[in-house]
């Protein structure tokens, strides 16, 4: 699939404005696992509310899997055709990896140890303490940034993408047996693009900045 | 400033990777509005919700304003120290923008006449039938992916940021006149960093990524 490598692009600025929703997808185009995994590792390089890193994601790229989601996602037909539907989700009880994340970072020389530890408490002491709505938002804002690089980390591959919200949420949760922990954040389709997506307009950045007190 | 400059990076990969939270900037390097401006102007290029684009920056780059959001901000250094901070904010009623985005959208040509028609009366529909908590969570996750662009976006013009989730909200919206509408999804700082980012450690792939059924 060489055509694929022929549309990536690796410059920032350009990665940022050729990425467009794309709804239609060659079927016969396979991303392998070990590059998906590459461009959510990647994607996992985002920032996170105390570096909590709450997502979590369920690849869908099996047939009868794709089948399964297709309804839930409204029958959008990218479900079926694109390479793998991303689930992205968030962790509400994520927060309690922050011992073995810090232990990590301890352990690679980049945080010292007192330091650590103190961090580790504060921050169990912290989410443990927030209400059920407050740490959804932090899980929703956190899954839009991973979904973000996501996003940019397939494109910079050469590879397109569709984030998507219209689903049946109750539905995917039955389905897919998602424990109450776990939110969905969004469905995000990768593959390659059979159709290039549709260029889109913006508001004028004039009416959506003030400086210093709002307009 | 050309020391700014010598610090870009233009491949995304670096982009990505050279991404750290800064908590500590040189107080004497100024960004100009108008590159600030520029780098919103970019990140708006992400994806939202039906292309509803409900964020909303604040900009607080004046001394006087810095030290208002300063004790809001737990007494962050990087808030008085930093050239900006970016107050990113999602309009719980940005949806009502739909018709505009579209009309110009048709102008240039990006979509049918009847197509966008038809889109915005549905998108109304739709999201003004939405219960006030799914509406907070679409503004949380636009503004999670917009708010990753804009870090991006500084990066890949030698700049630092540090996304902060830690103020008082409450003083905020007083100190701000922050109206009903709209909702603060988080605060990012922007400048030029004196001391680097920590690196900070990440959870195995593995741990975080199930194919086709939760593991």
């Amino acid at each position: 699939m060489s055509t694929i490598q022929a549309n990536a692009a690796s410059d920032y600025a350009t990665v940022v404005r050729e990425r467009h929703s794309v709804r239609h997808y060659d079927p016969s185009a396979k991303i392998s696992e070990s590059e998906i995994v590459e461009i959510l590792k990647e994607a996992s390089l985002a920032p996170s509310s105390s570096n909590t890193q709450t997502w979590r994601f369920l690849v869908v790229n099996d047939d009868a899997t794709k089948r399964k989601l297709h309804p839930i996602a409204n029958n959008q037909q990218q479900v079926l055709d694109a390479s793998a539907t991303i689930i992205v989700l968030g962790d509400l009880e994520g927060y309690k990896e922050i011992g073995r994340i810090n232990e990590d970072a301890v352990r690679k020389g980049y945080m010292p140890e007192d330091f650590a530890k103190q961090f580790t408490e504060n921050s169990l002491k912290l989410y443990s303490g927030l209400t059920p709505e407050k740490m959804k938002s932090i899980v929703h804002k956190d899954g839009g940034l991973v979904s973000m690089l996501v996003m940019l980390s397939a494109k910079a591959r050469g590879y397109d993408t569709v984030p998507m919200g219209g689903y049946n949420e109750q539905k995917l949760i039955e389905a897919f047996r998602i424990p109450e922990n776990l939110v969905p954040i969004m469905l995000i389709s990768i593959g390659k693009a059979a159709v290039p997506g549709r260029l889109t307009a913006r508001l004028p950045i004039e009416d959506i900045v003030s400086w210093n007190e709002l307009k």
